[in-house]
């Protein structure tokens, strides 16, 4: 990363300090422009337009303290400065190759009134694509730790906003989007994952859109040291405030900081066109250039897995069926197995078959690790210890088989909640990956967290997925942390965590009723703008896969499923599905092994958040491109100009789209497989059919 | 520990199982009875009682749990059985070479009245000092994973007794005793070292003396995955509540398990005898036998250190006088040092110095490592890292001179109560002492504990004790506590545990009030009885050492501070005073050169609970005796008998004895060493002055 900084920045740096002490200070590039004001009243506002349109009125800014002196009552604005930033950075995998960071930068000076006041600025970063800004604590003698009671950072809208929404959650992001105006936001009836939200409390990203035709979004970046903001909804005013999520004591406390520091930028990112939404770089730009020495090892790759077949009810996780069953001092090997445990040699070795036979880099393997018998639910600190394996899985034979194959077992790490135990025991689970060859880790956190009291999305949890990020890379290891807070583009700074799940992902369609057509395209305008999703695509057994409900399928016809590798951005993927359902339909299984999962360039040709989206991809390092397609359950067609090709340059199409006749309810598996040559003029017409979806490999070919 | 299992059990068991499903139930031995009753209401009861007194009118049993399906309701008693135990085992160390673990076992199988009701077990031990009783959670289906909300035992006293007691303060027991009537228990004009208690709940080991002449202890043994025990008590009936220290979620809940499990001993020590207080082995003999292969590795000993110098202000922990300081990225190189830092590498060789010659095998250096500008107090989490020295101490060269001199510097890892991040850096903790020849440490847990709303005397943190004791065995290492729970005879189980501090120590001297004189006759009756204590004894200078405040003086003679090193049991014993000022006194420091700190032998000659202590043990392996004699505040004459010396050996026995208008306030620092030849038909008559004590060593002469 540090090489592609020093090679291939280009900074354009202006610095206006001026001792302006007036308000109201403005701040604009392009269409975007930041207004900051200190009213009468000493009670600090900004607001944010688009052109001619309201995107934010003036809302409030300040946070209260657990020692009652915060900045919750008048300021005074002693300053403040203009930069101007201009740059470019190349990320070490991505959609891009290039990124451009270009800003107008305000930042303003607060004081506590008294003489010896405490000191506050807000920074605000104008982009062309929306506004950052964050709370700083600049070191003072008066201000070194301290505790956040709460922050009053308001989203003031000017109207009553269609909006794509779930539920306030301290402790789960796996809720399928509610579509409804800003005045109809009600949590009520939706059955909570881990903890029952108020009414009116909902998650970020959350995306907006306008009747007068703007495009919304409101997150945060660089999430480090803090807890996760979430919105209360005034449903008559529009106006959100920010609600943090509280430590773990029951004192309501928010955040415990010590001077210099600052919170993670507020972002809101603002557009009269979808997809710009999508094409957004600006939470990325806010976070921090990558933090590890070297990134050589890192690897973007697709994987199989034995987890679809736990999620269908096929195989278990445990080894037994007993329970009431204790980490330390069980004989495992006297265990009775239950005849259905997943994770056998044997098992991983027709994963591990399959995967090399189909050029897939790598294998998960969850339930190889002893502790599964009564993993969840029980508030029970140490339930794993990331090294025993079941007796059925023979870490060193697996490893030889892999490594002869050239493939590599993904690690699993299910922690149970209990970050606790995981915390005491990664040092040693680390050192067992690298003993053993394992390369990349997916971890999870399902269930109430430990240390008890603490939420997945507070302070305490923050630091340590930050921390876990950090303890990987300095294993060389990759991560990929399920049940974690939603990303906020920290895989900026730690580029070996490739991926979060942190949202509901396809497994909802094997053990419970799954989620709408709709819900892929609405995931990138929410919970993709903070970053990769290890969504798990790539169902082909579309119906009757679930042992509980035979009558369960996907929402899904099979071209979509492929169209996703396109459309959901991750520099990890899954093949989900179970090789012997790959085998049925290897023809449209090519599209899953040849598409890329690192780019050089990206293109959003159509979309809008709920209906529909099309995006192209150009490989990394290769001129191949690759589209994806996907409409809701609406039937849509598709026009598509291949003006992105190289021109002059004429490539084989490879269309993998909806059959005759598809449909995501009634006939999913239906699809056709076409092949033509295509130059840049050529274009195409995808027919998707109701919950469908269309994908296109285009390779050169010959002159 | 195991060779002495195999090699030195007498283990004489009777099993009467039968079927008795009628109350009441009794057990006896000796002096002392229980009876278990299940009253008419179906509430369980216990009693106890000594001769013809009672000890324990009948007092209620019970649990009550977090799914409100607990054992507070009425109870069906099932069953019962008894059993005899008569065997002897050896300590790794202590104050007797073989110990009679010798009772009646009574268990009582109760259900809840519904028909497939949870099943609980209580199992007490009867004892010629006393009764133990636990309540165990048989494995069941019915019962598998718990949260215990309260616990309901009660000791339920006959009469108003005088009673030697502290604050029920969940985070300190670092208080003065207060002797009172049990009708005057009142915390409230106490001040809080860390959280104000109630004003009626005190904390265990609590001292009790009846008018009719009976001395009684409780307290807990083996106090494992499980809250420490308060007492609430009632001040009008006499009845003392069990009152678990809770968790730190702010629900109230105290303790999760899952069955089978069961909670510590609660223990009732009981005599007519005084001396027999601290003679009893009722709580070790309740701890499981030692968890470590071998304990060749554990050697007690005696140590010096860099400490003493910081307790009384002539030196500083930190280097620098920076504030504000950040353990990551901050340059400790960079900081301007203070020049008061006690830990550098030329003062830690005048201590190793020291040490080398005068037998004192150990030295402890607090302040060495990075992190101290700015330590407690703010509820950080990264305060210390445990492995980076200041500039100025030198790991390598000073590990290199201590070698050289045949001494061991003892490693300090205060945590500032951030358990998690010690947690996390205990393996690079331990990594680091091994490679740099550390064979012990002192952990430290000054304030607020994180994870934040936990308690030092919560079940989290006693399983972080536990864990750390498990953790530093490993590693071959020797721990030291302070700031932790209060010893419950877990030393037995972890023999590498050889102390805690969990009073109020010798240091309140220096940087407070101190203690007044018959603090040491109280402690051996309370703190002491749940294991040895680092008391740091052995102040040379009495007055005029303390920098805040030259007024301040010790509240001992010079004689007595010998003394305690006798009266006082711990594996691990201090020579707490500077190099500077043994140097003034070293033919008094003689004593504390010869005191061994492992034995043989122990006898309690006389002792009286704020009064008075005077004994007399038996070098390990050696026919060597030391005595130790201290008085209150009240000058005392004390006789002894010498009759436990060898019958027909000759013995020189050195006295340090008060010199002539010794007196601790007036005139502490006089003393006077005499010599004189002895048999065991001899006696002494030792003169101890106000606050003052006496030593004795008795070594054997040529016939």
């Amino acid at each position: 990363m540090r090489k592609f900084l020093l090679a291939g920045l280009l900074l354009i740096t202006a610095y206006q300090v001026e001792a302006q002490t007036t308000s109201p200070l403005t701040a604009r590039l392009d269409k975007v422009s930041l207004t900051f004001a200190v009213g009468a009243d000493g009670h600090p506002t900004y607001a944010v337009s688009f052109g001619s349109k309201t995107v934010i009125k003036p809302s409030r800014l300040g946070l209260s303290f657990a020692d009652g002196r915060g900045f919750d009552g008048p300021l005074v604005l002693t300053g403040s400065e203009t930069k101007s930033v201009d740059e470019t950075w190349q990320p070490v995998w991505g959609e891009v190759k290039t990124i451009r960071n270009h800003y107008q930068q305000l930042t303003v000076h607060l004081r506590q009134p008294d003489a010896n006041g405490r000191r506050l600025d807000v920074v605000f970063r104008v982009f062309a694509d929306g506004v950052g800004f964050r709370y700083e604590f600049p070191r003072q003698a008066g201000l070194q730790y301290f505790t956040v009671q709460d922050e009053h950072t308001e989203f003031n809208l000017p109207a009553n906003h269609k909006s794509f929404w779930i539920p306030g959650d301290y402790d789960s992001n796996e809720y399928a989007y509610t579509t409804s105006r800003l005045s109809e936001v009600n949590t009520t009836p939706i059955k909570a994952i881990e903890l029952k939200a108020p009414a009116n409390r909902i998650q970020t990203p959350l995306m907006l859109k306008s009747d007068d035709g703007l495009y919304i979004n409101i997150h945060e970046a660089a999430l480090v040291n803090y807890p996760a903001m979430m919105l209360n909804v005034d449903t008559q005013t529009f106006c959100l405030s920010s609600q943090l999520v509280p430590d773990g004591t029951g004192t309501g406390a928010k955040a415990y900081l010590q001077a210099p520091e600052h919170t993670p930028w507020r972002t809101i990112v603002v557009s009269d066109k979808a997809p710009d939404m999508l094409a957004s770089k600006l939470i990325l730009n806010l976070n921090e250039p990558s933090k590890l020495p070297d990134t050589n090892w890192i690897k973007p790759q697709k994987f199989v897995g034995v987890w679809w077949e736990m999620q269908v009810g096929k195989s278990s996780w445990n080894y037994s069926d007993s329970s009431n069953i204790r980490l330390a001092g069980t004989d495992w090997s006297k265990l009775k197995p239950n005849g259905r445990h997943g994770a056998t040699t044997a098992n991983v070795k027709r994963y591990i078959d399959f995967a090399a036979a189909h050029h897939i880099p790598g294998v998960l393997v969850e339930g190889w690790n002893v502790g599964w018998e009564d993993w969840v639910g029980n508030w029970k600190e140490d339930v794993f210890d990331f090294v025993t394996p079941y007796p059925d899985f023979d870490v060193q034979e697996l490893q030889r088989y892999a490594a002869s194959k050239g493939v590599n077992i993904i690690m699993h790490h299910e922690t149970s909640g209990s970050a606790t135990n995981y915390e005491r025991r990664q040092d040693a689970a680390y050192r067992f990956m690298n003993e053993h060859g394992y390369i990349s880790v997916k971890t999870g956190y399902v269930g109430r967290i430990i240390p008890r009291g603490e939420h997945h999305d507070g302070q305490w949890m923050v630091n340590h997925y930050v921390r876990t990020a950090q303890n990987t890379a300095d294993h060389r290891i990759m991560v990929d942390m399920h049940e974690a807070v939603r990303p906020t583009g920290l895989h900026r700074t730690y580029p070996n965590w490739l991926a979060c799940e942190s949202a509901r992902g396809n497994e909802f369609n094997a053990f419970a009723e799954g989620s709408a057509p709709e819900h892929e395209t609405i995931l990138p305008f929410t919970r993709y703008m903070g970053g990769p999703m290890d969504y798990t695509p790539g169902i082909f057994k579309l119906q009757g896969y679930a042992a509980a409900d035979p009558k369960r399928q996907m929402h899904s016809t099979l071209a979509k499923q492929l169209a996703l590798y396109v459309t959901l951005y991750s520099p990890l993927q899954m093949a989900a599905d179970l090789p012997e359902n790959y085998e049925q339909h290897l023809d449209a299984f090519q599209f899953i092994e040849d598409v890329p999962v690192d780019w050089d360039d990206t293109r959003i040709l159509a979309a809008e958040p709920g209906d529909y989206i099309t995006t192209v991809r150009k490989a990394k390092g290769r001129d191949e491109w690759y589209l994806g397609s996907i409409t809701d359950e609406q039937a849509r067609k598709q026009p598509v100009k291949l003006d992105f090709l190289t021109p002059g340059q004429r490539y084989e199409a490879i269309i993998y789209a909806d059959g005759k006749g598809a449909d995501w309810q009634t006939n999913p598996a239906a699809y056709r497989i076409s092949r033509q040559v295509v130059t840049s003029r050529s274009s195409l017409s995808l027919q998707l059919a109701p919950g469908g979806g269309a994908a296109v490999s285009f390779k050169p070919v010959a002159k």
